[in-house]
């Protein structure tokens, strides 16, 4: 560090560091430059300062930074005496001012880059110290890099580059505000600081423990930050019951820190400083008590923990040079940027954002709403076909509806919408839970007093009997792999029948009032060509079926899922039957590494991470080595026998920069992903084509 | 049928079948073969028969069959007169039966193969009217194929491909005896036939519906045959129960056929002659009644049902011919065949039945059992890992005898043995009947009477109760894809170290009394290269040791399942840590597929072949396109990184035909199955060898 500053000085107020720091490493005789020292101490025609050439936390393209008249270097740096503000060097020092916004201005354009200076005036001239790249906030990054590019500073290619998708990301997560966090300093309310794992801010009442954690959470609507030594497997309903996560242990691939990723919620750990009492229920940093119940504030941005509870905000997302950088970003990448999007409001937010379609529509996710999902019991309840038909065709005005909504929304752009994917079970109550309500019934049988009571009593364990025994017969080993997707639609026809009467009754209607719809119906979790053809002759029947009741004309198209290991494997036998592929990733990363996401994400995983056995969560990462090599696969093998087959992805991998590079490498046509990440995914899909073939 | 009659035939006894026949298909002008009539009824120097040129049950080589004297060949087949045994012939027209027998051995010399005769003496001139390869039992098939080829008929390898692994087979399924079977047709008991659907013999009492069949067979250990007119997946639990399946109507591919193959029940389906009344509770046929409750056998090799119950036997799989053949498979085919098994007295049979290894040893099957499980869920329910240590340290004897037991009987051959693979929760009682019992337990202190009855059941609840919040956090969504297999080795390193030093402990001293040990530990589960890494690591220090301590050096190896598609595409990084491969294709089949075995086949599986989606069920045939894909992908990566890769497969595909010919295909070294699979595995190994690039 002292030997890295000497390089960088521009005088030898730092020979004696130097020779310090050398003689600590080896004892060997070393070269030393010996230069005049300056001094900024020599009267009221002396100064020193540090300065930005641009703004660090907004990017505003002006000098920003603090000085002192009659003043060396520690005296800024160590907070003894109230710095000036930069802009009154302009009154005090004008000369000296203008020449140094010269040499900020030559120092920009010699390194392309925003500086980070230190400077010091002896008797009215001024000298520059030390130069360096320095660190900004995202926003500034955001805007720094495109008034550079405006400027033609650099080039709009580097302007893209220069900003992180990481950096988008911040634009996404609740912050604190950078004044109210200065203040909070200036009180010194800052207290401590560990490292930032975590991105996000978050404040709450401290929780020593998970159940209390959960308890407050859950039952007293409290935030709560949860506050342990280290955290346990037993320990993750608490953190996910909590705003934020703290530790004294542990580090980057921590527990803690594994799971607060995971689940993106904000954390600081190993933050040496605290002193938890578990028996005391309270904690010590330096001389300060916090007792359990007291509030505190985390910024896993930065890893500095506050006592109080700082205000928070979230970043603007439509921030003008954001736009700006991300239509950048358009021109450059070649992958297509969708949204996954259930309800029209998504589907807005989506293109707001600029997603170019709609990459997954979840249909069933319409059935859980309060007013539907009586109806879809019924269905699922039904022993006679007809009760099932009567009550399919409650539902059909719902979805028409969902989907017409979703149409307008889109208009001009596509809409993949997924018919019925998980089993039926999913739509019950939990049978534990059931069970529990049975057994509970029954002892407040037993204790009624009046046959009113009993009778009521009675007819309520009747019905959850009905309901237990369905969903007993319903029950799967494992319903990752039961009866779900496709094979739900051939086992119950009129099911996805109704679905896609829906999708087209919707189309031919939205249509009608004159809006472009491209409907793409997709069928999940198919494993043999033959569930494609055979669902699809059915369905499209159907379609063809409302567009000549309707007279209207759709441009649709029939595709499917790829999220099985065998449907990539014959995926030359299964696009015979698809006008397109969308990799489910999700699936396909649990059937290929035989891993159930619920059951390993808060458990095993998190120790392979741990351990290192596993670099990465394949449920956050794509898994290059086995996922993607399936994926490629599919891809090769789908366009041997159709050249132009349409290949996305709709898993969550879809806005994760490290997979869009990979997506971008097998030569996929587009990625989904939640509206939110959108920006995020249109900036890693650039940086995908920028570096091709140049790694 | 008629026309080719015609053409066998040696004279123009069948011209009017003919005419009427080609009158039937067309109306063109056809030729006409004209011949001489001969007649069997010119008196007692004439008369007529059949003839098989070998047994056609036993396969013994004698000439067998039926004449009359003074006789049309009618009166043979129509049964109006009771024929002579053949043996007869010889007393009776001595030239005659010589000449025959001269005949027949020359028709053997010429065809290659037995022959099935018909014969017409006129006025003691032999005349033969046709001849045809003789039906036969699988006994027969055998023992004449193997005869042919002593006595320089046909080649050795001939005889082995003239037999076929299906009736191999049939040497390991119940048959009616023979001449049981003979004496009921005689008395008339053969009241119907129907399609023989699935093989092997049954009897037992009708019942007309699932839950009686399942509440006789399981309540009264009654044996009962499930009688329905046609099944549905309601009825599935019935047909488990069953010794068989009685249907009246349905072909080769309805679900009663699906399902009962599939089990192995013997059935026989689309017996048009059954009428069924389902109220009464009855069936006739023509005039015979016969009532729920009532005894019937059904033979699933012929499709014949019988009134009453006919005796069984198991054929002999020692049979001296059967033997020789095999012996003979075994000189031409290329696989290994090993046997899967867990304890001495399977891999005793194995050995027998001609097994050169044990390709899977389920180590946790030991568990299981009576004295073991005990202290197996202590290990689980302990809090504390020195209680956890002490449960494993008492279980460590056990498991080393059974290890040791193994290695006596394996004396000189391999014995791979598999570390601990389902998840612990299966070591628990299910939680769903824990739920029920904790119900009924409450209920049961709310209505005792004594203080002591409360204390009791009070006690009994607190256990039971303990159980289930163990059970309920140990519950996973998909047990199949999850803390299992080397997953759970790594999470419990004492569990697997205990097993390890079990093996080498009882190989080492297993060694000392001159047995040849030549142990090989499988780690389950694998998909990533770094667990296998960090297990084997773990495992073989711990080997090590025990060689260490007990100075004995044991000639092991260390190997892999590759049962996820993961393992099959990463195949190369894997070898790196591995000395062999072992497919585990039944839970590769499930996650190539995103299948769940345990739910899809008595479910949707048998609805997808039912409607032809499926041609075969992918758990009992290997699927060619996809996981034989993927197992094709990991031999040969595999082998880049170890050219001399031991690969074998482990899941019962191993034991079937058709999926050997795909082992044999793909490279691998061995096949693992059943014991009683062997034999029929060592002649499917050969088919696949001869016919190898012949097709």
């Amino acid at each position: 560090m002292a030997t890295e500053a000497v390089f960088k000085s521009w005088n030898g107020k730092r020979a004696m560091d130097y020779r310090n720091a050398a003689g600590i490493a080896h004892d060997l005789g070393t070269a030393v430059n010996i230069v005049t020292m300056v001094f900024g101490n020599m009267g009221d025609d002396s100064a020193t300062g540090v300065a930005m050439t641009r703004h660090g936390s907004t990017g505003e393209p002006e000098i920003e930074g603090d000085y002192l008249i009659n003043a060396q270097g520690e005296d800024v740096v160590a907070g003894i005496r109230m710095t000036t503000d930069i802009g009154q060097m302009g009154q005090e020092i004008p000369a000296a001012f203008e020449e140094l916004k010269q040499i900020a201005s030559k120092l920009e354009q010699h390194y392309r880059e925003m500086q980070d200076v230190e400077f010091t005036i002896e008797r009215g001239k001024l000298w520059m110290l030390q130069t360096r790249d320095g660190k900004r906030t995202a926003q500034a990054a955001v805007r720094i890099a495109v008034e550079m590019a405006q400027e033609g500073l650099i080039s709009k290619e580097e302007a893209v580059l220069r900003v992180t998708p990481e950096q988008v990301d911040f634009f996404l997560h609740p912050q604190f505000d950078p004044d109210v966090v200065s203040e909070a300093h200036e009180r010194g309310e800052m207290v401590a600081k560990g490292l930032n794992v975590s991105p996000g801010a978050a404040c709450g009442m401290v929780a020593f423990d998970a159940d209390l954690a959960e308890a407050w959470a859950k039952e007293e609507q409290k935030q709560v930050i949860m506050v342990r030594p280290e955290t346990k497997p037993d320990d993750v309903h608490g953190m996910l019951a909590a705003q934020g996560i703290l530790t004294s242990r542990g580090g980057r691939t921590s527990h803690a820190a594994l799971v607060a990723r995971q689940f993106g919620k904000p954390a600081v750990v190993g933050v040496a400083a605290l002193n938890i009492d578990m028996v005391k229920r309270e904690m010590t940093v330096g001389d300060q008590l916090i007792q359990e119940g007291d509030e505190i504030s985390i910024d896993g941005n930065t890893g500095e923990v506050f006592i109080g509870c700082l205000e928070t905000m979230v970043p603007d997302i439509k921030d003008p040079w954001l736009i700006k950088l991300l239509s950048w970003a358009d021109e450059f990448r070649k992958l297509g940027v969708w949204a996954n999007a259930d309800y029209p409001e998504d589907a807005q937010r989506a293109r707001e954002y600029g997603a170019q379609g709609i990459g997954l529509c979840r249909s069933e996710h319409m059935f859980f709403e309060t007013e539907r999902l009586p109806l879809f019991q019924k269905m699922i309840m039904a022993d006679l076909s007809v009760d099932q038909r009567e009550a399919l065709a409650g539902l059909l005005p719902f979805q028409r509806e969902d989907f017409a909504g979703l149409f307008r929304v889109m208009d001009g752009l596509p809409v993949i919408i997924r018919l019925i994917d998980p089993p039926l079970h999913e739509f019950l109550p939990d049978l534990i839970e059931l069970m529990q309500e049975l057994a509970d019934l029954k002892l407040r049988i037993r204790k009624a007093a009046t046959l009113t009571e009993i009778d009521d009593l009675l007819q309520q364990l009747r019905r959850k009997e009905r309901i237990r025994r369905r969903a007993m017969a319903l029950r799967e080993q494992n319903p990752m792999l039961g009866l779900r997707g496709v094979r739900l639609g051939i086992h119950i026809p009129d099911l996805t029948r109704m679905q896609v009467r829906a999708i087209f009754e919707a189309a031919c209607q939205v249509t009608k009032e004159g809006i472009t719809v491209l409907p793409k119906i997709m069928i999940p979790l198919t494993g043999h060509h033959n569930e494609l053809k055979v669902q699809r002759d059915a369905l499209e029947a159907e379609a063809q079926r409302v567009m000549a009741e309707q007279k209207v004309d759709i441009d649709y198209k029939f595709g499917t899922m790829i999220e099985l290991p065998r449907a990539a494997l014959t995926a030359d036998e299964i696009a015979v039957h698809a006008e397109f592929f969308s990799y489910g990733t999700n699936d396909l990363t649990q059937t290929t590494y035989g891993i159930s996401r619920d059951d390993a994400e808060a458990g095993f995983l998190i120790e392979y991470m741990e351990k290192g056995i596993l670099p990465d969560n394949p449920f956050a990462t794509l898994d290059k080595e086995g996922v993607a090599q399936l994926m490629q696969m599919g891809i090769e093998k789908g366009r041997q026998v159709k050249s132009d087959l349409e290949c996305g992805i709709c898993g969550e991998h879809g806005g994760d920069p490290q997979s869009i590079t990979l997506c971008h490498a097998m030569g996929l046509n587009y990625v989904s992903c939640s509206p939110f990440r959108v920006p995020i995914a249109r900036l890693a899909a650039a940086h995908a084509a920028l570096k091709d073939g140049k790694d």
